[in-house]
Order: C-alpha cells, then sequence, then structure tokens
C-alpha cells in the first residue's frame, strides 16, 4: 500500500520508520527538512513537496501533529490533503485533539469523498519504538477495516471505538486515567516520604492489590529513581487535559479529579517543567511541601 | 498457635473463618453475641467474655474493627487486651486508623512488653473471604517474622513496609490510589457517555495501554454493569480519605486529587449512597451533570 506520513516529530519518526520496516513504500513531506533525515537511504520512501502532493501519491495518509490548528493546516489547509487526495483516499489523524475538531475535520473530508478515522494513540515515545501503542479509532466500519492493517504495526492493542470523534474521547478518557493516576501516585509517594516511610516499599505493597496499575508500576518506579526525562512530555499532558476540561465544561460535566489534576500540571509547565515527563508532578508536590530532594 | 480475633464485622467474619479453617485454635470475643454464629460448632473456637479474657489465652491477637477509638477501647480500654496479655504477646490490628493513633497504641503496648504491628488489609470483603487480601505491616522485624504466617492465611501479598505506623502510611497511600483511581475512571466514562460514545468500548481500549489498573478493569465493568452493591462501602473510602487529608494537613503536604475525591466521598455520603459500593460515585457525576440513568 501506498502510504503517506505527516508528522515526523518525536511520536511520528519512530512510527514512519515502523511502518517502512514493515514493507509499506512511504510518502513524506515535512515543515522542517532536518526531520527527513533518518529517512535518508531507505529505499521505499519518497520525498513529496506538500501535504496535496502527498495525497496524490498516496491510497491512506496517516498525520500526527501537535494540536488541532495543525491537524486542519495539513488537512484543509493550502496545498493541503484535501487539495491532492482523490475520492476513496483514507486519512488517519492519529494527533491528540478536541473530539469536535475531529468531528469538524471528518466531515470536510467526507463531503470530498475522503474517508477519515481519529485514532489518537497512548503510550509514549517508547511506544512508538516498540510498536507497542494503543490506538483508539473513531470513523465508519470500512475506514477502520482499511486502517487497520497499517494500525497494528504501530501498536499493540487497536481498537475500533464508535463514529467519528469515539477516538478522540477515548483518548481524552485515557488522558484523565492516566494524568489522575500519576498525580495520584506522586501524592502518596509523598505522603510516605514526609512520614518517614520507603516509597519503594509501599510500592511493592500496592502492587499487589487494587492500588495496581501500569502507572504504579511503570511511572512510579521513575519517580523512585528520579528518572524525569520524558516519555510523555508534561506540556502535552497538560495540553491533553486543556481538551478535557474544555470538554466538561462544553457538556456541563462535573470532573473534579480530571480538574485537580490539570492544575497541577498547569503549575508544572509554570515552574519551568514542561519538557520534563510527566512524572515531574512529584517534583512539584515536594516543592510545595517543603520536602524538596 | 493460640489466636486470639477481635472484630466479627464484614471483614473480620470471613478472615477468622479462614483462619479456623487453616487450623488455627481461635478465642473469640464479641461485642454483639449474633456475630459469634457462624462460629457455632467449630471444635477449634473459644468464646471468651472480654478482649482480657481472648489476650491471656492468646499467643496472638488481631483486631479489626472500625475506626481508631475502636482499637483503643480494645486494646487499652477496660478489660482490653493490655489487661489480660502478658509480655510476649504480639497484637496484629488490621483496622485501618491514623498512623498516629497506631504509633501511639503501638507505644503504650510495648511499654508493657507487649508487641504490636499495624498491619491494614485492602482487598474488601470479596478478598477476605478468599484469602486474597493485601496486608501492609508496620512493626519490628521479630513481630513481623511472628505474624507473617498468619497474615499468610488471609492475603495474597503480605509486605513489612517498615517501622510501627508505616502499615496505616501504606494503607493511607492505597487509600489515595485507590479512591482516585475511582473516582478519575467514573469521570472518564462520564464524559465517554455524554459525548455518545460506549463507555464499554472505551474501557476496552484503554485496558491495552498505560490506563489500564485493576480499577479499571473490576470496578470499571461493575460501573458499566450498574453493580453498585458493596465490595468497599462508600462510607468506610469516606472515613479513609479523611484520615489521608488529616495527615496531609498535619504533614503540611499538597494533595489536590486526595482532595477532590474525598469531596466526592462526601457528596456520595450526603447523597445517601453511604452503604453502597464506592463505585456508586458515577451515580453522583452523572446526577450532578444532568446525565442521571
Amino acid at each position: 500500500m501506498n502510504l503517506g506520513f505527516i508528522g515526523l516529530g518525536l511520536m511520528g519518526r519512530p512510527m514512519a520508520l515502523n511502518l517502512a520496516r514493515a514493507g509499506h513504500a512511504l510518502r513524506l513531506w515535512a515543515r522542517r527538512p532536518e526531520s527527513l533525515a533518518p529517512f535518508a537511504g531507505l529505499r521505499s520512501v519518497t520525498v513529496h513537496d506538500s501535504p496535496a502532493a502527498v495525497a496524490r501519491a498516496s491510497d491512506l495518509v496517516i498525520t500526527i501533529v501537535a494540536d488541532a490548528p495543525d491537524v486542519r493546516q495539513v488537512t484543509l489547509g493550502p496545498a493541503g490533503i484535501a487539495e491532492g487526495g482523490r475520492a476513496g483516499l483514507t486519512v488517519v489523524d492519529m494527533s491528540t485533539i478536541p473530539p469536535g475538531a475531529a468531528r469538524e475535520i471528518g466531515g470536510a473530508l467526507a463531503a470530498l469523498g475522503i474517508d477519515f478515522l481519529d485514532a489518537p494513540v497512548s503510550g509514549g515515545e517508547k511506544g512508538a519504538i516498540a510498536a507497542t501503542l494503543t490506538v483508539m479509532a473513531g470513523g465508519t466500519a470500512s475506514a477502520f477495516a482499511r486502517a487497520e492493517p497499517v494500525l497494528r504495526c504501530l501498536g499493540r492493542s487497536v481498537t475500533h471505538v464508535g463514529a467519528c470523534g469515539a477516538g478522540q474521547v477515548a483518548k481524552a478518557c485515557n488522558q484523565i486515567i492516566t494524568g489522575v493516576t500519576v498525580a495520584a501516585v506522586a501524592e502518596a509517594f509523598n505522603l510516605a516520604r514526609a512520614s518517614g516511610v520507603d516509597p519503594a516499599r509501599v510500592r511493592q505493597a500496592l502492587l499487589g492489590g487494587s492500588a495496581a496499575s501500569s502507572i504504579l508500576e511503570n511511572h512510579g518506579l521513575r519517580m523512585l529513581e528520579r528518572d524525569f526525562q520524558p516519555g510523555f512530555k508534561a506540556w502535552m499532558h497538560q495540553k491533553d487535559l486543556r481538551i478535557v476540561m474544555e470538554e466538561a465544561h462544553r457538556l456541563g460535566l462535573l470532573s473534579p479529579t480530571a480538574a485537580a489534576a490539570a492544575q497541577m500540571f498547569n503549575g508544572l509547565v509554570g515552574c519551568g517543567e514542561g519538557e520534563s515527563d510527566s512524572v515531574a508532578v512529584l517534583k512539584l508536590l515536594e516543592r510545595l511541601s517543603g520536602h524538596d530532594a
């Protein structure tokens, strides 16, 4: 299959490399030429001079960029995918954007006969490199069927959640649970240490019971090792919780623990830790509790 | 070993039955005679007329009662364990109480030569029946060594976390993480449903990734099945988060997601759902968001 891929950032670069390794012909465009360097010399890769040109040469185009304005730009903007794509093209946006933006972009592409799937991912850079991402897809059953074999080259868990926008809703749910749990684990470790109890022993004891989670196991370990390298950057989690809070506002939903976590990530970014992993929320708690390491 | 057991409630009854089945001679006292009914006819069981009498006949006494005043009453009160216990007795309190209360009671018993272990549990009534509880113990290494074989009849995961009080600190950490995660999962499901997306599909998609947890799997399923039977009662989680907030206040710790969850459980109990399982927090969110089932 001729695969277009737009967005060669922290996540997109290893994902595109995994697709090239799986034998797909890749059609690339990049805003910054240096993003293309890791692909130099790969025979299956062709570089194009616009998203429109990528779309013209592809059966399916994947986009993974920072936020909704970027997705709008590469799909519906000048020399965007909509300009080059013929009817029958499938566009899979794997960025994390508001569900409403996904529905709006999907609707505009559908009017041109272009199928759209919102398929955001969870699992961070590590998951992108290891092709163990969690993919949450929204769109028609036929678009999902076309995209699924490609998505399975990128992720271990690929789920068709529902109609257009449902992938972004699932991602928002994911970011509530992960963001809140990261904060809760940090609060627990901060309490343990301030009480003179070893947080590593607490983690070990709790992993055997109903507090057990992927976050306690993996993010919890990184907190104990004081490893604040991303992973998943705090400013990205802040952005994702902004989407959650906007949806909660729009729909009139009470969401107190998500709101508390969103405030924590605001503070974390405000303290200059935006480029750190979201587990740096522990540092913020320690600083604000007078227990700096 | 002659085992005393005091506190034959929702948790204590099945735990004591598991100890009897494991072949231990049980010395019981109960405030209410009807609590003793399930033990009638068991040859290994002897009923005594006070905690002091239980202590006199035992090598190790387990207590599991509602709150700190109850533990104080049966250990240090009139006709309490301290009155009957000789030096060398080990007392294991499996109630969930503030770490400071555990340290105070442990100190008072130590002055009499009685060893004390705080060993609260997680896993609910189901874990008590199946002997799959998580036990978090604080106390001396020698007290833990004496108690460990008995605790292993009750739980699957038994950890010596640290000195006296450390078990209660670990339990407070456990209750932060479980209470906050239950609230976060409920907030996620409430967002999904209000967005027209099936929460069951969201749960399925998320279980494959970094949002995966015992709470999402088990409590999440009960939310989807609208099964609000305890399990673990909302008023008990409210009490445990009160302990957390008191510790956070005493130690000067920022703990925003725990505070948000504590408020949710306050509201849940205020709405008359105190006897429901803590997963009923979903009902509260739905009611307050105008999306009642």
